[in-house]
């Protein structure tokens, strides 16, 4: 028995806001039997991962122990926790995955929209039931977030229980889904926690977090004063949310909309599951437009500012037979996650184009988060009452002042980013191996890793250009007619006034007609003596150094 | 008389925040006599101008009408108000730049920078000291801003007085530079004026703005409780901000060391126009080796986290021989422009993974704006009390809520636009003419139109990758040999688990193996086939559809 460990890994989220999974394992070293909580993406931006559909964490290490693993816990629908189950669910030895009925109701969903057995997911109950899992015990202890039945893990192992809190605010009201109930987490913990595991991305907010419920009143009042169409945007998976703007609207008289995919998706789960009972009747689109438009409202995706959800399609112009105009209003409900403020932006200087006003959260009234704050952490600890904390889900800065929080109140802590293999068998948590973790690209259709190059040749092509250099040498080595340029992305005309191509061509050329036989016959040297003559000539006229593809063929 | 009018045109900054350039004219239509009122370049990002230097605003139309120029105006040196001036002077006929001293030495160094006359930048004395150039008369009235020796124009016309504010807020201690003074505001508004032409940026900020001496105490406090080394950010020009830093570092024992050309350049045009009488001394950053850590304070660039700025430098590990350790404190004395947010959180989080505490602005207590905030706005407005106010540097929202305002209170507004040339002569602002405005792109050593295609192409590369197609045809336009295919930032292997490349030279030839005659003669033709079929085949294995690059080669 002391031969076995208890251990925790991140693959993803702890060190970065987005992708979680994390495995726990028990068993002899390099035996332990596996669980993986949460398997999640992250999104690509321009800056790092342009044209990239999705991120996901490389699990190369999990994959490779697959037979290990006794299942995946999901611990709520947020995309970062959910979202790369289906795409990685073939390399996982088909093991079940469990969540609770809504979770588990979108996972079914993306499962089959994979190609995936949605079989695989079974739904669990909430606590005090509990699923076996070899050496593991594993509860769903329910928690109010951003989404219907979010769920903290309480993992029982041999060397003690782990309590995992998933993503968490402490709302005793969350208008959608189970409340906050300081009593059972009370209970669960009683009889004392080796580790507390615990969301982290809010900890420098200073102020206790603020109940969903606060919104409803001053929704209502925004939308019984305005004149003409109103439209809100908030993310979809919000259903609390999503049901405060509609009733709000139900109260001012208006009809509802939902416009976008994923508004409507959810929905529909949180009906076909029962965490949502009661919902204002929605119109279709097409039905909108026999309503006068002061009746009205609309509610959108793409709080974000992304450019194909239903917000971004309304601030080009009409989306569904649907349009804002002068004097209607436009309400985030949202607040714009770093990263997203240029979209965001854009939606609202394209709003005010039309002379519809916009009103977005600066003024605090018209949304909350999600997630525990600086003084929702601290009061979670004093409940929960670990041995251990390890702070999850946040970046580096978010881990070290929570992990620094914790440490101030004399629990045992460590920062453990991605990768950090940490034994918790003992009183305080050990570091046991560093693991190679990374990023998996969704790139189209394929996988790629984040490390290949592909991406770093695109970014480099968006920085520099692409010149393309063709030679044609006949069976003697020497040049059959003169070099050919092509360029994309770069200045057609640069310092000497004449067209960069036939500059470039006529320094490729003076090169190759001066060229020594050895360097003509050998292709690497060749390829590499026309990239540079190709750079130098550009850098020369344009003041870039563009990437270069040489393409030389040989007449044999 | 009756058939002269006073234009007001705006370039760049009116539609956005960045780039400034302001036409004023006056005279019979199409021979007015113009005046140009700053101009500022805009910074480039990876979403829209991956690879581009600056951004400047399109001068065409100014530049096809460089004899009617009378001179420039320079409110102030930051860099959107003064970046592109020597970029584009050679355009504009040799006018005079007109400037105050500090702004001026600004000025002078860039016109020297590019190869331009130095003394082509002509100093002026502040208000009432007067320029008459063709029929205006324009005055520079001081006011404050985040750098030193911001100043208003007095532009007055035969059809009356135009007063165009520059940036400024109102801050009657503002450390550095010349306080704002109401009295004299109120004296160049006495006799009437027509148009207030007012910066907007901050309009949506609710409560008056705060002084520059308010931080002064807190910034002390902060750096005398520091136990380790301290580093401190803002913007270069901030000079004042540079200065509270410098004296809180000296209170509480430290030696100063400033990091960054632009940082020490700010400082020395400072000194030497007189704007800067007192600062503490200056080490050089190789001396600081010989002082102990504790006894040191870094003021840095690259409070916006650029890149290759001093703070991303020590984020990254030693820069110039000095390096932040565990237990050290990194100051943000700056607010993140939106856009910025990813670049500055990186610093963050590098520095909380060497153990370094980083304090930004969350609290407001070590940083103020430099723009008049919406109150302050309205108190500008009480005091000079145009006919009209035209409402100028902001995106539209800004724009659209600060003649609301004006509008509110009785005063004749309109939301001007880049290109949208108003006539001012009458009680009320009237569009005269649409002009075609845009952006021009250094890129490299040469200017690019943003319109171009250029930046587009390179943002398709980024996006889906690049394929050249190489076919090689003989005298008789038959194939010789097989085309062939390279990839730069795709996926080396798709979903048939065959090289890309050999799929797509699989499927190319195949098409030309069967391709007509007609079609392999006509060079259009065959390009426009090879590409079609190269995306299809791309698209098939790796779900995603490249740009393509085509080069046949005929053998004659």
């Amino acid at each position: 028995m002391s031969s076995e460990r208890l251990i925790y890994l991140p693959l993803g989220g702890a060190g970065e806001i987005g992708m979680n999974a994390y495995v726990y394992g028990y068993g002899e070293p390099g035996r332990e039997r596996l669980i993986l909580v949460d398997l999640g993406v992250a999104f690509p931006d321009m800056d790092t991962s342009p044209g990239v559909d999705l991120i996901m964490p490389d699990i190369t290490w999990l994959a490779d122990r697959a037979d290990q693993l006794e299942g995946i816990f999901i611990t709520h629908a947020h995309e970062d926790h959910i979202g790369a189950v289906a795409h990685l669910y073939s390399r996982l030895n088909n093991v079940p995955i469990f969540a609770r009925a809504f979770t588990a109701n979108i996972a079914r969903r993306k499962m089959e929209e994979h190609g995936q057995d949605p079989e695989a997911v079974k739904i669990i109950s909430p606590w005090p039931e509990v699923t076996k899992l070899g050496p593991f015990t594993v509860g769903a202890v329910p928690i109010s977030h951003s989404i219907p039945e979010s769920g903290g893990l309480v993992i029982d192992s041999p060397a003690g229980r782990i309590v995992h809190t998933g993503d968490f605010k402490l709302d005793e009201n969350p208008i959608v889904g189970e409340a906050f109930d300081p009593d059972l987490w009370a209970s669960i913990s009683k009889d004392g926690v080796k580790a507390l595991v615990c969301d982290s991305t809010n900890v420098f907010s200073p102020h206790a977090g603020r109940s969903e419920s606060e919104l409803g009143g001053n929704i209502t009042q925004l939308i019984s004063e305005a004149t003409g169409m109103v439209a809100a945007t908030t993310f979809a998976s919000n259903v609390a949310r999503v049901k405060t703007l509609a009733e709000a609207g139900e109260r001012a008289g208006r009809s509802i909309v939902l416009l976008g995919r994923a508004m409507r998706r959810m929905i529909e789960a949180s009906i076909e599951t029962g965490v949502l009972t009661d919902f204002p009747k929605v119109l279709q689109p097409e039905e909108a437009g026999e309503i006068p438009r002061e009746n009205l409202m609309l509610i959108t995706t793409g709080s974000q500012g992304e450019r194909r959800a239903a917000s971004a399609q309304l601030a080009r112009g009409k989306y569904r037979g649907l349009e804002l105009k002068e004097g209607d209003l436009f309400l985030f409900s949202s607040k714009t996650i770093p990263g997203n403020e240029k979209g965001v932006i854009w939606i609202i200087n394209q709003f005010s184009e039309r002379g519809v006003d916009v009103v977005d959260d600066s003024s605090s009234l018209y949304h909350v988060s999600g997630h525990a704050n600086g003084p929702d952490l601290e009061r979670m600890h004093d409940i929960v009452k670990p041995t251990m904390l390890i702070p999850m889900h946040g970046e580096h800065r978010h881990l070290r002042r929570h992990s620094r929080l914790a440490e101030a109140k004399g629990m045992a802590s460590a920062i453990v980013v991605n990768g950090m293999m940490m034994d918790l068998t003992g009183d305080r948590p050990k570091v046991a191996e560093y693991i190679d973790t990374g990023r998996t690209y969704l790139d189209g259709s394929v996988k790629i890793g984040a490390m290949d190059g592909i991406v770093r040749d695109r970014i480099r092509m968006a920085l520099n250009g692409h010149v393309v250099v063709t030679a044609i040498l006949d069976e003697d080595d020497e040049p059959l007619g003169e070099p050919w340029v092509d360029i994309k992305g770069l200045a057609e005309t640069g310092q000497s006034n004449a067209a960069l191509v036939e500059v470039m061509e006529e320094d490729l050329n003076q090169f190759l007609m001066r060229a020594g036989k050895k360097t003509l016959k050998d292709d690497d040297k060749l390829e590499q003596e026309l990239k540079r003559i190709a750079r130098q000539s550009a850098n020369a006229e344009i003041g870039k150094k563009p990437e270069v593809t040489v393409v030389v063929s040989r007449m044999r």
